[in-house]
């Protein structure tokens, strides 16, 4: 199945206007950025460029799609003979994924013909919306965990493809495993679980549905102690398990008052070793009023796969420069009052600071690095290992390490630099 | 490919322990609702049941599911050989597609045996949880648009994938088409389009981008006015496509200042029947805002394929009943004291007026009507229409008809019916 009809009808009916006027054949520049970040955001972090390079390999027009766009008679014929030999030919740059962004940052750019360019819109912001959301919440969940493990387990919340994207995009954040089985297929993400209340309620007792946990998996595994009275709970557990039990998981209740009794149950019990987990609507700001708990693991669902208030990263790809009959090429941008771009090609570069600057002539300053790395090489998709997961998991890490104290705060805030800045810089 | 996977590990770990101590074969009834509605909303839609159905059908264990479960120890070589011949074989009812729902109303219940049930969780989860967020957004707009008609256009802000659902969803609520290609294809929601920015930044003027979009289309079309003077922009529209414009678009600005503005300006121009639609980071209270706007087409993008700041409808999936050793079948629900839930297999159903009753022994009150259809009858997967999408579509409106008018206001209030009403009446 290819992807070409992940696409905004208008790409289409555009192509069709421009292979009619000419239009098609102009290189042209786009450009991805967000013109903001979600309120009280200090930074955006990328995601989905990895996943997203697969999904242009397969832009391709077969001949059912083409049958679909005929049949409802949303292009000519001429554009459809077009789209049957639709292969992209240009160049794609872009932040590397895990790399952290600002607003008006160049986040992912497209040299091509304007034809080419224009009808990736939809698919490219797709993908990097929806997995820029997700990752952006999920390195400020790895950020307040202060270094305590984090389980992505908020498939069974979001679109059953997209919970896949979203436990990549958390574990590239930084959490360490995912519930999502098919994440752990198609992208390698190391993949946990518990169990659930309905593993208790479906047996006489507690004791018996403890008893048939432990017999599966021993005492390497971690049970959850809430669906009724927790400290009995806890005390059947480790009595079931045995102290060496791995791990006892509250899902319920006041997690910092619980979290307390049920360390304390637990050691007083001789199970010092058996880690207290938590889940239960965790987002960033509980995970940090939780920090002087006594909490090994934190369960996220809801919030990180729905970027904890903030479900799209509200990129937006503009053309920013367009050949004109003369060959040169020309910065164009929109004139509106309320929604404001920058026209022209830009090369971003950074300082060790963090200082981004942008130039139009493609030089990087002294003393700067120029950021976006290439994914596509005038058509040439560049090899990707396993979407290239684990080295955007490593970007990411070092990403968060070098962020200046200011904009690793989870407290709400303003974005750590904005384009203003730059500009003045 | 199959769906199997799209599932959260734990559900196969628990699945393995009941396999082990026999519970797996016990008789059981799952039960999906939500606890409660999103802060302000006065009701929910059901959206995604058509399409769960297809999901179920392909929820089936192939090798290569088979290799990664073994491959990665997930699942015992027992569980593995189970699951190699796991056909689902209860019974699944549900709300109809595009009905309303209260909170804790049973929206979807599987009877079946405690392991075949159990395993369908996420998946079934992550359709309605997903579908229905979309769906309850999109009947607020549809309400608050008060016969004018809604376009969807939010694919790019959302997972790729999950556009295609949200469009679907969308349509089902009442919106009367979408941009999303796949859409109109897999489901088909018809789909519309106008242009972008692009189109008119590509060409030396505005000018020549309306020739070049009219020389395609004809006056049939819609032309975007608000890349530079947005009066300018409509002169020349109209010069260039004559009188008959099908239609405008803003994206931009004060939609409410700005329309008037268009409105008086295509009128002065004899142009009285050229629409105008607009656009731009439109929801329900922006819609209701303009509801005295010169305004004939809504564009919605972001906020309804967002859920409109609830992403996710927030449904659960319980055990509600289980078989026990004397084969009789006996309530249950967890004890907990923030995550209320009703044990027992519940007939619902509902009166005229609105009001909900449950029943546990399987009886429908006089004068009410059983509000559950059959989806899947014993392992039989009932027949569905293109995803029933139409069915729905018109359930949706009958339903949105039917609502009384408090719980059909955008105000945020209370939900229209709560369960603890119902348990009253």
């Amino acid at each position: 199945m290819t992807t070409a009809l992940l696409t905004d009808m208008y790409e289409l009916t555009m192509l069709d206007a421009a292979i009619a006027d000419g239009t098609v054949s102009r290189r042209a520049v786009f450009e991805t950025f967000s013109r903001r970040l979600p309120a009280g955001r200090r930074f955006g972090m990328v995601g989905g460029t990895g996943r997203l390079l697969d999904l242009l390999r397969d832009f391709r027009f077969d001949e059912a799609d083409l049958r679909f766009l005929r049949d409802h008679r949303i292009v000519s014929e001429a554009t459809a003979a077009h789209l049957a030999d639709f292969r992209f030919t240009g160049t794609i740059t872009a932040l590397p994924e895990g790399e952290v962004y600002w607003p008006h940052t160049p986040v992912l750019t497209v040299h091509g013909t304007f034809g080419e360019a224009l009808i990736l819109e939809t698919v490219v912001l797709s993908v990097l919306n929806h997995d820029s959301a997700v990752a952006s919440a999920a390195a400020r969940m790895v950020i307040a965990a202060q270094g305590r493990p984090l389980i992505e387990m908020g498939s069974r919340r979001v679109h059953e493809r997209a919970a896949v994207a979203a436990a990549r995009a958390a574990y590239v954040a930084g959490f360490a495993t995912t519930s999502n089985l098919e994440a752990g297929r198609s992208f390698g993400v190391p993949v946990a679980g518990t169990a659930a209340h309905a593993s208790v309620l479906a047996r006489p007792s507690e004791r018996e549905a403890f008893a048939a946990q432990v017999a599966q998996s021993g005492p390497d595994t971690t049970i959850l102690v809430d669906t009724y009275d927790i400290a009995e709970g806890i005390r059947t557990a480790i009595d079931v398990a045995g102290t060496g039990l791995r791990a006892i998981r509250l899902d319920s209740g006041d997690l910092l008052v619980e979290s307390r009794k049920a360390r304390d149950l637990l050691d007083s019990l001789g199970a010092p070793d058996t880690k207290v987990s938590v889940t239960s609507d965790l987002d960033e700001y509980l995970i940090e009023e939780l920090q002087g708990a006594p909490i090994d693991i934190y369960g996220v669902g809801t919030r990180v796969a729905t970027g904890s208030g903030a479900a799209t990263a509200g990129m937006v790809y503009k053309l920013v420069a367009i050949e004109g009959a003369d060959g040169s090429m020309r910065s164009v941008a929109k004139k509106s009052t309320s929604k404001t771009s920058t026209g022209g090609d830009k090369t971003v570069s950074r300082f060790e600071d963090g200082r981004e600057v942008w130039t139009l002539d493609g030089t990087v300053p002294d003393g700067a690095t120029g950021v976006h790395e290439t994914l596509v090489d005038h058509g040439d998709f560049l090899a990707q290992d396993r979407a290239g997961t684990e080295r955007a998991r490593q970007r990411a890490a070092a990403a968060i390490a070098a962020l200046p104290p200011r904009a690793a705060k989870i407290a709400h805030g303003e974005a750590f630099r904005t384009s203003e800045e730059w500009e003045q810089a």
